[in-house]
């Protein structure tokens, strides 16, 4: 099926090149008469904007959304909602460079293998500019979530080696938005000092869902974790995710895992609020691994569209460090799944 | 929508409670005129089953799969195929202890939450058994996959904290899988130990997928990654999975870890065959997180259905290590989704 | 998509060729807690049963249906519920005569063209049989609705072109299930002097759904009478389908055919009970045109599957008026559309 | 499932108010590498685009389209195509007068009863002005037929009780593209004076599509009958369909209806084109009731949203007869289908 379409009952359908002259998203499924507020949405948007922190691209498209459907005297009419983004920055030039040659890290082999087709401006759709569609439509699923009382969080756990202790309490301080600013000066500095190596770091991002109501995720296959899971490894740049302790759980003998139950509830949340793929009432904690920024100025070995072997060095507006404005990314998708799971669980009036 | 279906082109759809009459599969999709392979569809579930190992349960369904439709003359017809497995070990009563009393680690608790039912008949979807249908289905899919060059194996790369070291190359050796044998020792005692402890172990599984085309992967929300995390956190007991260098990957610079291209392919693979969610020709390499086996002997403190403190010791035929079982599910779970994938990508005659 | 299952929230998945070892169906989506009365589900399945009527095929599989899942103490459990029917009567035989020719008026010719497989046994996939697990399934679904005071009736409007007058006041009476008896002696006799000739009869089928709430069916694509559409042209052998006046609204002005509406109701029901797409809590009304049963043993031009010609005459077991049979498949297949509605419009808590 | 999305390969998912800012469809699924002829598009646009005939209403949005993304230097890129049309035409106020009350015939009252809401503005979603978006859709899929020699036509087989008799010769002439021009002068008569009497008409559509290889259609619940069907019968206004022979089909013998086989083809083809709901290389023939439009000038009982009666006139723009408008509407969804059964198809390389 073609995959421009995520979610079975709040369901949004994403458009748009990098270069091209808009993107943007329909969001089919929303429940009608909710408040439409567009401040927030565009709240949502600037922080993923590029230039929206120091240590951002320079690039700056301001990212303003346009509503063209779906809104009538500010509520939501239960029809589909279409959210527009008009690219008012489309410097081609820039790529123009690299016009045939593939980027190590990047999709320009892979898309130009599956498709034939070489968008040399700014690598098209697998361009990161793609995740505002996501953003904008998060905002929506937020939105209907609060009314739930449904909160979803992320902050920064990792930049590279440098691990961020500390219980997680939102919202978070900029410009990292770490989950504890501990180490930011030390972030800061190497973010610094990669720049100058004309290289880019990657890290981990964690996540809380809170106030999750417990039945929400579908036996077998649509388990609350294979659904976010395939929401976030949907985002450019994330490699691995792990629900609780994830990985560190394999460590311990099943009797220091287990969370025990008692009258108030689980004494313990090492599985992340999922147990069989079902929310428990507990938070779900999950944590995404984002590889470093593969745009580097480096020079690169690499082939062009003829197979010819090339150096490349990416000259440009490139983030040394993604993770901040991945952020409201990683928020975006986990509340997408989060209200498509409560639709569905609607149905049966539970 | 409802969740026991699984896939868009080669679409399975799964039943059957643990200790209900029968389970089994409907795969729909399945191209005409494939070789039927019975032997080797049962000879994938023999090492699914319980008892397959002298490590496994004490129980022993024989698991013996039966045909209802879809195949004339050894061939696939084009049409569903319903595969069947008849239960005939259905010890209810072994489970009667624990009739009213939520398991921790297990999903009585969100199930019953979920649906208001109690089957206490051994977890009934949520139990392991329910991957049954899923090996049955992925054996399938791997006749297909064959003619086109391609195959999945899965071995264990950790249990508890020994790691294994050391190159993936497939067959593994029983009775462990392990990617390679040194430690199997060691692992065997530690079983022994945990099994008297009245405990259970974790650990992580890799599996590898070879002969698959560049190209295979749909932007921008069906990812290779993400369909097959989707997949794989599916399984009961997965909490995480990362590709290539996965979480490792953030530790490094953007030179250290994007592959860099020659003529004759990628230098390295750190991205685990896959690039902006399309595969990139390289072997696709990910690792899945098992937490440790939730059924234990131990006394553990919990709840019963009408909210009362209880003890709980699950006596009975579990697996200490559910790791060597689990690799014919994961490998399962991955060519069901290498296999949608490439069916997908035929419909533009790629 | 594979085309084996139909609908997004009461999902059924069907399998089985009309001569292979069982046909049946897999039902997901089903809420948990519904009583599940089997003997009803028999009930409708006798009533296509081949032998049911005097006028029937002499075929007589019985049809008795095996619960293999979803089931537990009598009740629904919310986990899917897998139907099987065992082929009792593969008589194979009665048709080599055809083995290699293909029927006219029958989908040997079509399906062999798209799988390249040539199922002689009685049709496969495209029998009639088929249809009795979609009866099997839609009985599940009339016994869920039954809760929400809503039911499905079928009649016989017309056969050839004897057209049956009369307001339509099920259940109707044996043996044609016609929507007022006047006719029956009539029909009787030209069903025996058919069956003299060697040739087949049609009809119309009129099917009326009662206390559907307001509200139901979903903009733009999947309109209330859009789906019903969809779920009774699929069932072989169906060339048309009306809702309300139908065609006949088209010889009317605007003024004449509009519904217009009072405190009490509307004033008519021209429209069948939906307006732009949406029940208007009227009543829903089709009919449904059954071209005449291909199967006749007079002798017919056709070729065989290497481009000969021949002659061929069907002999053996077949009605020469299916439409009796037909009615519970058209019930189902409009139980199924009218539950999966409204288990769509319950996610907005409507 | 949310219903503004329709087609599993070739996929569409439109938005748009009447009288809201922009209407728009994106398509996902589209092949790459496609020329795509932008003056085709529009000119399919203005086939449907009201005052696009002196007997359509005098309103003119011009309904001009612009394309925000999925093509590169005018060729398809594989990625969702975005098109849309932006409203310069919202004169809100000539719907003032009917703000609280329900028009017969409408889906006002279905509408305010499904979403608790009010959209005045000529009916939101319900308006027939939604339809651009699927003509603009159904341009696309017809560029792409085109290049597998499948073309698709609708002509007017009736009006009201005027049946037009003659072999389907398309293209068809104007104003009316009746199938034959003999009424012509008649019908255009009967539309002035149905003006005069502030009344509308109704008619049948006939739609031809050739080209089509045999093999297309998924049994067994999405048979091509069953496809067209849910797509057309989707369209607004349409309360019936039928294929071949139809309704007509019932009245004859088995053997009179029977399309008997030659080593040449089919002798005849009152199928239209399709047997077991799989094309068998004939050409697909159907007929769509389209009713009289319900916007008329006469004063209708009716009630307000408070539940109080009222008497209603819709004054404003209004088609007498919608027929001629409605043709590129019916070859759109056809095409859609088509297009999408074909890469359905291609999945298996057949």
């Amino acid at each position: 099926m073609s995959a421009n379409t995520f979610g079975n009952n709040f369901r949004i359908t994403t458009f748009g090149e990098s270069h091209g002259k808009a993107i943007g998203v329909i969001i089919d499924g929303c429940p009608s008469g909710v408040d439409f507020d567009i401040a927030y949405i565009q709240s949502e948007l600037d922080r993923r904007r590029p230039g929206s922190t120091d240590i951002g691209t320079k690039r700056n498209e301001k990212d303003k959304v346009e509503v063209l459907s779906g809104v009538f005297e500010e509520r939501t009419e239960g029809t589909p909602i279409a959210l527009v983004i008009f690219n008012n920055d489309q410097k081609s030039h820039d790529y123009s460079t690299i016009k045939d040659v593939f980027r190590p890290g990047h999709a320009d082999y892979t898309y130009f293998r599956k498709y034939g087709i070489r968008d040399y401006r700014g690598g098209g759709r697998s361009s990161g500019r793609e995740t505002a569609s996501r953003v904008a439509a998060g905002a929506v699923a937020k939105l209907v979530l609060k009314d739930y009382g449904i909160s979803v969080h992320a902050g920064i756990r990792s930049v590279k080696d440098i691990d961020i202790k500390g219980d997680f309490h939102p919202p978070f301080k900029a410009p990292l938005y770490t989950i504890s600013n501990e180490h930011d000066d030390e972030i800061l500095t190497l973010i610094e000092e990669t720049k100058k190596k004309k290289d880019s770091l990657g890290g981990v991002v964690e996540c809380h869902i809170t106030g999750v109501p417990a039945g929400l995720g579908e036996p077998v296959f649509d388990k609350a974790e294979a659904l976010i899971a395939h929401a976030v490894m949907s985002i450019g740049a994330v490699k691995g995710i792990e629900f609780g302790l994830g990985f560190a759980s394999t460590k311990l003998y099943g009797s220091e895992n287990n969370d025990e139950i008692s009258r108030k509830g689980f004494l313990s949340n090492n599985a992340g609020g999922i147990l069989g793929g079902i929310t428990n009432g507990e938070e779900i904690i999950f944590r995404a691994a984002f590889k470093p920024t593969p745009s580097i100025a480096q020079k690169q070995h690499t082939i062009d569209i003829n197979g010819m072997e090339k150096e490349i060095e990416i000259i440009g507006r490139h983030d040394p460090l993604i993770l901040v404005r991945a952020l409201p990314v990683v928020e975006a998708m986990s509340a997408l799944v989060v209200l498509d799971l409560l639709l569905e669980n609607n149905k049966y009036g539970r």
